[in-house]
């Protein structure tokens, strides 16, 4: 191809030298965490030891949720198929949409925006035209509602951990906020789920909220690589297409 | 589908209750870092502060190379055709294969494979006859040359990482052997390259060699998401296809 | 996993039986081309001659668009990079976004949702109301405009066979009309591009426009495969990154 | 990027003309069938018309084997977690590996490489040899066995279809050669699968083994459209992720 100037800012390259947002490569190495240097990569510069601690606990939160999540289920059925691990992984963090770990991304987008275009708005207010908005349009609420957890241990280890860095926040406040409004306008009670939790973190921590689901791929891409190692050294190759039964199941949903 | 017994050692899911390798998750938020869980995840227990820095600096090496590297150039193609965020992360992830990204999971294979063969064999001997298959088939040693550095700043300083934590064992040297006997059998030096640096440590710290590829796949996905950012913040549509003169190009190539 | 009941209507197996759509497979087989049986697995019906050589000629226009489409350079990059045939083809299939094979399907959506809102309406009127929206909320009209070709030679062949075969109908004409509304509002001309006239012939042909990007995919699967051929055979490693060059280039642009 | 020339004999671009494998594409819309065209794309000429009606019962063959093929599943899973089209196909794709859609390629290499490796040998020879060394290896012969069909009826009627265009050749009698000489050197009966009569027929009609994944990925990329249109249309969100009941059973299963 012929020249395509791409102006990037992140990582330069010189025979014998790697600069990460400016940084000698080996000086980041032994120095810094994995994680300080994500926060490095996706806010450009490196975290306090706050921030990092937070940022670790977001990690850990979204590593792994057993082998029914789709993701992970997806990257077993193509490792059970014989394709390589790059292949599993990729085919596995294909399924991280709106359903499946985008929820974040969505609802840190919600406070992000809410919280731009009313900068010094009363945080009740803004909920309660939140909730409104949701409710009017019946959309269900990013960041609300788990089909296992209710509370989810995440999101209340999150909460505390936010407490006792510093992160309690106008976000988390417009979390609880938006709870309560819940509660009033339907009458009905609403867990925050984790991806809601995280969603108001990563924005008190500076970060964009489209780097919501990106966060949740790295995290979770841990929790894959667990998963089809597993596979690929216990499973069965098509260990996930049973061949007959559920095919006269399905002559009978005909 | 019907029952399809899958046996996972994992992680395990009950309302209100998430287990990792065993661990409440809520008990591995706030305490341990996110490579910490990783080593959990992948090895099935939690590290020693020894083992925990030293997976951190092999992340930390490995999280990005510029836009050039073609996982990133993937990553930002896919972005520029207005896929979403998993899309460009799962393309790019494509593509760490045998020749990008893929060595360290080759030269530890080599490494594990050989040592497993003869647990007490001298270093030296290994070494001959694994350089010695390389020459008389004309393959190239996995873990050895880069296009760009010579020496890796990042080899230097993972050599020098394991030297201080402990980890500079029988599979450090074996790689140096390697070297030496490459120099004495071909006449030429060649660089141990970052690949190869990191084959060895995770054959230290006793990750299973299959799990080379997933290592480079959960830190390079960090580097990625910077990219795809970068890209769908900065970058234009079809940025990456040039419409008309490369096809001249082309058309002179026939 | 458990129970879950899929209800599919598309293909039924039992022991020494296929059923596609209803019919045994083996009597397509030898009796049926494989865009009429794509015609069935679509729409659900086998398509009469006029419809088989339409959808023939959809496909055949979109089979390739050289080395310089960004779906064949995603797949090219992969394979260079050491990965199979299924993950070059699937990377580069994840290309096919909204600004890469995807105007097709926004462009028979524009089509058919306007058409549906007004199933009686003055084809000039409705017209005349998409471009207006477009012209004031100054977005790109879907199907309209190209960097290399005006006209485009496919657009001028499928219209033509279009009205050969019987499928210049309503929809064909609202493109047209749109086109001349574009002038008459704008004082620019728009060339229909290739997305923009397969979206209408296939909405004569009843298929639903969420089907407008599969169409693409299912065409252009073919010329991916010939590249990834033609790479795996002829293309050296690590083709498309280039070490050095490129990145002092880089440095140059910070 | 940098100039990296890319040398393509597949399609040249320039303004207003688009030539594949050399023909105007324009001339090849509405006179050539999308089968023919995947033939000129993959063998560089036009197929006359026996090898055309081939190549199409080939692709028939293989567009769907309903919703417990493993893409299939996968494709309709990343479908439920909410990724558009293109990530679902691609998805669904990955896990065409060695066990799933792979094995024609693998039977093609081994018919054509012992034809290669002896051109002029007796066929029940080179057949007794084959078999010979998967049994000394117990590796499973490619193309043979299927989990469902005994016989196939995809295979029963490709053998027709290829008796009745002349394609009854030297590789067809190859695999027949193979299945008597599994009955001799084991004493059991091995029905030739549907992948195994593909391979056989490719070889006929000259196309490289090198391209028997991709002539499956093809095929299969229509039911697999058919199956991501239909969760989308009829499917819920999470459909595939059993929340509970399944992690029970994971739980007695530790």
């Amino acid at each position: 191809m012929k020249n395509v100037p791409i102006k990037s800012s992140i990582t330069h390259i010189k025979p014998g030298e790697i600069k990460v947002r400016g940084a000698l490569i080996q000086d980041l190495m032994g120095i810094h965490t994995f994680s300080e240097v994500i926060f490095l990569l996706l806010v450009g510069k490196l975290p306090n030891v706050h921030q990092a601690r937070m940022l670790d606990a977001v990690l850990v939160s979204s590593v792994d949720h057993g082998v029914n999540a789709p993701s992970a289920f997806v990257a077993r059925t193509v490792a059970s198929c014989g394709s390589p691990v790059q292949t599993c992984m990729a085919a596995g963090l294909s399924a991280v949409g709106e359903h499946h770990g985008g929820a974040g991304e969505a609802c840190a987008q919600m406070l992000q925006e809410a919280t731009q275009q009313n900068p010094d708005g009363n945080i009740e207010m803004i909920a309660e035209n939140i909730v409104q908005e949701f409710v009017v349009n019946k959309k269900r609420l990013p960041g609300f509602g788990h089909r296992v957890h209710d509370p989810d241990p995440r999101t209340v280890r999150l909460f505390e951990l936010a407490e006792q860095e510093g992160f309690y926040g106008r976000y988390l406040n417009l979390m609880i906020a938006i709870q309560s409004q819940w509660v009033q306008q339907t009458g009905k009670t609403l867990p925050i789920n984790v991806d809601g939790a995280i969603a108001a973190i990563i924005s008190e921590l500076g970060l964009d909220w489209q780097l919501g689901k990106s966060i949740f791929i790295i995290a979770r891409s841990a929790g894959l690589a667990a998963h089809v190692h597993e596979q690929m050294s216990d499973g069965k190759p098509m260990q996930f297409a049973p061949p007959v039964e559920i095919l006269d199941e399905n002559l009978k949903a005909e």
